[in-house]
């Protein structure tokens, strides 16, 4: 049974040309960019080539392209670049939602230290922006805000407060690893100072990264060694992954406008369809300003992870709101944070399409979804309960 | 014209079965090992088998294994790990011919208010252990020592240095990225606190490295993210890669014995022809404590970038010891380390073999090296003077 994959905010299939364009750099043309015989030199071109297709992407200059192993290694070189050129500005802003990878620094900051501000969100998931911006200090070293959430797809208005930031002369860092690919991303006109993006997110390999510094931004490497990256990133390059991740950035951009046009529809389409057909069910996040790949909803009183199990059986892959993999069962602190009622959080259950999501694929889970959630609420204490009170 | 490879220190050919071996984990099997369906969930098994492979090449403990991006991360995080663990201890013990990623690093902390002392070398490259005993202080929160040299290829007293550390209950750890695949590396018996491996050395992909950290050796992660690595690394696991590393460390194993003789054979073959047919070479480096696929020489008068570039038009691929890559012509730190006379510093060359070096393309060398050197001698300046001065 070929699985139905929709978990494309956890990685995606690496595109099959990505791979063909990678293949040859492992065991043919497997030089060392630094090395001075042509053999590994000649990968300095292909290297500049990937650079070029990366800044493209997001229109910025191949110079402030810095590739990296993921996006964490990018999130932690933005924030401590900022701390490091800054010595003496120990405040930080960020949100609430972020990922883990901003979210776990800025708390491990806050321990050594740093005051951190966490801008919260509404119920719609939607930056308290005034909270933001009441926030920022004289010794504001960085703002760092994602450009989309994980796991709701919810936009901030990234463009405003970079503004604002570079009013106060704040670093301005986004964590855009969920946007890339899918939405427009413009570097110039958002007048970001930092940007990080994954390459697993957008049909990429995994272990690859990029962050992007806005020339004349201050910076510190992270990773210390080799002249790799222009001094800012250590290491050799990971040849094979940067030309793959190139022409991922290449076939992203070209589908942003009419494919992702139609995996918006899909969604849209699964979306209609589980709220129409099933009751006790809220959509996590705002519905206007989201990434066109993903819905967010919670089923009230039932369990996330046995939706999640259920689903498997069907050969359905999808994943749950919660933070059940850490081994909590929790709901995440992005539905905590959005206040999702206690009823459905723990319910909840995040499609993300991709441009492999087929029509098919995407009507086999609608027909399937209102009987699987059905047959847990029968098993479920907590309905009866409501389910009799409603009655009553 | 197939090129003549012999710059395995720099990088290596990835193993076409370990190619074969990652190739269904892009596109085929993509999923995220954190999922909670099968589709990604069941990766998580092929990340514990890589993990025993790249165990098994060191004797460690499957648990004590951390994946990472690359060595220089490797380094990064052992460092970062001890100073963080100890804060009251500013003092750091490494030598003066280390890889850039430690002594780089360890250069930026110097400047960041720690003390570092650099243990030198002898003229063999062996190093100076009494003075590092002797610089062995309460305040010393971590001493590196490299396993075997990148550049020389000398192999250091590990175990030695490590016994005494642990005696003294400071934090060892060892960047073992050249020996990695080339020599047995045994954790236990070395009794190492931390050891760096990188998976482009040993014929896997590059982007994928290696720590081993002893159990209860203090650490603090050096990424800081999601729970991957059980809390040590954060970022999404590089499936495929961690899957190729694996393949690559369990063919590693098998080869250390007989075909690195057989390696040594060549590189033998290789030094004895080059210092008996060529006047005036130095071999540098110990010749008996030394990794068996790497040979570095002197040639002196003549510049290592022109021998560099003679050889690439014959389709031989080979590396300077001076670090010209960073655009300065002056001579490595490693061969200012040993003292290598400034008339033969320039015009060193480093030779490293690998499993796929044949003995025909050793005998191509081995012929063309005579020829090449003399022309080169014969235009240099400071040859005809020296030649001149032997007349007289």
């Amino acid at each position: 049974m070929k699985a139905i994959y929709l978990d494309n905010n956890a990685t995606t299939r690496v595109a099959p040309a990505v791979v063909e364009e990678m293949t040859p750099y492992f065991s043919e043309y497997y030089g060392n960019p630094s090395s001075m015989h042509t053999f590994g030199g000649m990968l300095g071109k292909k290297i500049v080539e990937a650079r070029e297709k990366v800044a493209d992407l997001i229109n910025a200059d191949p110079d402030e392209i810095i590739f990296t192993s993921c996006g964490t290694e990018s999130d932690s070189t933005a924030i401590y670049a900022a701390l490091q050129s800054y010595p003496k500005k120990r405040h930080i802003i960020t949100t609430r939602v972020e990922h883990p990878a901003v979210k776990n620094l800025c708390e491990h900051l806050a321990k050594t230290g740093y005051r951190v501000s966490w801008v919260p969100v509404d119920r719609e998931g939607r930056l308290d922006i005034d909270y933001l911006y009441d926030h920022m200090a004289d010794d504001t070293a960085i703002i760092s805000v994602m450009w989309a959430n994980n796991e709701t797809g919810v936009i901030f208005p990234v463009e405003q407060v970079a503004h604002a930031a570079a009013e106060r002369g704040i670093v301005f860092h986004t964590d855009a690893v969920q946007a890339g690919g899918k939405v427009p991303v413009d570097v110039r006109k958002s007048n970001v100072s930092m940007l990080s993006l994954s390459g697993h997110k957008f049909h990429g390999p995994k272990g690859v990264g990029v962050l992007y510094v806005k020339k004349g931004t201050k910076f510190a490497p992270f990773l210390i060694g080799g002249h790799q990256e222009k001094g800012r990133r250590g290491g050799t390059e990971n040849v094979a992954s940067i030309i793959g991740l190139g022409k991922a950035a290449g076939m992203a951009k070209k589908e942003l406008g009419s494919e992702m046009d139609r995996v918006r529809g899909l969604r849209d389409r699964l979306e209609a369809h589980i709220l129409e057909n099933i009751p006790n069910t809220l959509l996590n996040g705002s519905r206007e300003n989201r990434l066109p790949n993903t819905l967010s909803v919670s089923f009230e009183y039932v369990e996330g992870e046995s939706i999640l199990l259920m689903l498997d059986q069907l050969g359905i892959c999808a994943s749950s709101g919660s933070a059940c993999t850490s081994g909590t069962l929790e709901p995440s602190h992005v539905l905590r944070a959005l206040g999702v009622p206690f009823t459905a959080a723990h319910g909840s259950i995040r499609f993300s399409l991709s441009t492999y999501t087929t029509r098919e694929e995407i009507d086999v889970v609608c027909e399937q979804m209102p009987p699987l959630i059905e047959r847990l609420r029968t098993m479920s204490p907590f309905w009866k309960k409501e389910a009799s009170c409603s009655i009553l």
